[in-house]
C-alpha cells in the first residue's frame, strides 16, 4: 500500500513526459516500438533481424536501454543505423525523460521507425508508458510456457507477442499448444509471431506486420 | 533523483523487518537462501533438485514468490516439502514484511533451510534484503554469457552463481571463459557452479556446499 502510494507521483509525471514524447514522434509521423522482454530473450538480435528485413524501405533508429554498458548499442551502430544508448544506472525500467533525451540526440525529420529496447524485466518496464505506438514483447523458448501465468502483466500488455528462440523447442518441452491457450486467456487480441532472430525463421511475417503498422501511423500524420 | 529519495523510506522499513526475520531464524538456526534469477532460469527445477539431494540430511521449507499464480508452491508440495506461496500482486520484488508473513505460517523449530525463490527479475530483488544468510543467483545458458555486463548488481550481490541448462551451451554459444573473466572482475569471491537442474549435472558439488553452509550456521546458533 505505501509502495503503491508513493509510486504514483513518479508515474503521474512519467505520463505527461509521455504524452508529449508521442506528441513529438506523431508531428513527424514516426512509429514507435517499445520492446519488452526478459535478459537474454533475444532483444538484441531480434531488433537485428528486424532492421536487416526492413531498412530497404524504412528509416530505422534505436534506443538501447540498459542497466550499465553500450554492448547493445555499439552492436547496432555496426550496422550503419542510428543507436543511442540510455544508461539507468540501476534502475529496472525506462521511464519516458529519458527517452526524451535520447530523441533529442535523433535526427528525427529523417525516421520512420524508432525500436526501444527496454531494459530486460518482465515486470517493471510495463508500468512505464513511453509515449510507443505499440508494445511488443519478446518470450524466449527456454523460458517455459508457463510465463503467462506468472507475468500476466507484461502479455496483457503488450499488442504482439514474439516467441523467439523456436529452433530449441525439442530441447525444452515447450507446450505452444498450452502457451497459445493462457495468452488467449489474458489477451485475446494478442498477435502471437513465432521467430528464430538467429536463424532468419518467422522475421518475414513479423517485419510484414510490423511494416503495415508504420505505414497506417505515416498515413494519419504526414 | 526523484525516485531514489522516494525509494528511501520503503527500503529503510524494510531493512528493519529484514533484521526482524534474521534474528527470529538465527533464534532457530534456520540458514535462509534468497534465489534470485530471470523468468525460465530453472528457479523451481533447481529446488527440486536442491530438495532431492538435501532431503534426507536436511529439514527444507521453501517460500515461493510470484507476481500471480501458486504454480510453483503445487509443484514443491507435492515432494512432500512445506511451500507457502506469496502473491506480490504486481510488485518486481519480495519485500521482508512479506517473507515474514510466510515465515508465521512455517513450523520453524522443524526447519534446517529455508529457500525464498524470488520474482523472476535480475533487478529490483537485489535491492531488497529480505533477512536471508546468503543471496544465490541463476544465470541459464540461453541467456547469454553477458550478463554481468549489463546486469552486474545482482552479479555482486551474489555469494554464488548457479550456471544452469549447462547441456544447451553447443546450442547457445555460451562463451563459459568469458563469462567466468566477467563475473571474476565484478565478483571476485562469488563461486560459481556450472548445473543441469533437470539432469542433475553438478547438483552434488552445489548441494554439498550450500550443506557445509548450513551446518556453519548450526554450529553457531544452536
Amino acid at each position: 500500500m505505501t509502495e503503491i502510494s508513493l509510486h504514483k507521483p513518479i508515474l503521474d509525471l512519467n505520463d505527461r513526459l509521455a504524452a508529449e514524447n508521442r506528441a513529438l514522434l506523431d508531428e513527424q509521423g514516426i512509429f514507435m516500438v517499445n520492446l519488452l522482454a526478459s535478459p537474454g530473450a533475444g532483444k538484441t538480435s531480434t531488433i537485428l533481424a528486424t532492421i536487416e528485413a526492413l531498412r530497404n524501405s524504412l528509416s530505422i533508429a534505436v534506443i538501447e536501454g540498459d542497466i550499465a554498458h553500450d554492448i547493445d548499442a555499439q552492436t547496432i551502430k555496426k550496422q550503419g543505423i542510428p543507436a543511442v544508448q540510455i544508461n539507468t544506472g540501476g534502475a529496472c525500467h525506462l521511464e519516458s525523460r529519458m527517452v526524451r533525451q535520447a530523441l533529442d540526440t535523433l535526427d528525427l525529420s529523417t525516421l520512420d521507425l524508432i525500436i526501444v529496447e527496454n531494459v530486460g524485466n518482465l515486470v517493471c518496464p510495463t508500468d512505464f508508458y513511453l509515449g510507443e505506438d505499440i508494445k511488443v514483447m519478446i518470450l524466449s523458448v527456454p523460458e517455459g510456457h508457463d510465463k503467462p501465468l506468472k507475468y500476466p502483466g507484461v502479455f496483457q500488455a503488450a499488442e504482439a507477442i514474439l516467441l523467439n528462440k523456436i529452433d530449441t523447442m525439442p530441447a525444452f518441452n515447450f507446450d505452444e499448444r498450452q502457451f497459445r491457450l493462457e495468452v488467449k486467456r489474458i489477451n485475446p487480441q494478442a498477435l502471437i509471431f513465432p521467430i528464430s532472430a538467429t536463424q532468419g525463421r518467422g522475421i518475414k511475417t513479423w517485419t510484414q506486420w510490423l511494416a503495415r503498422q508504420v505505414e497506417a501511423e505515416r498515413q494519419v500524420y504526414v
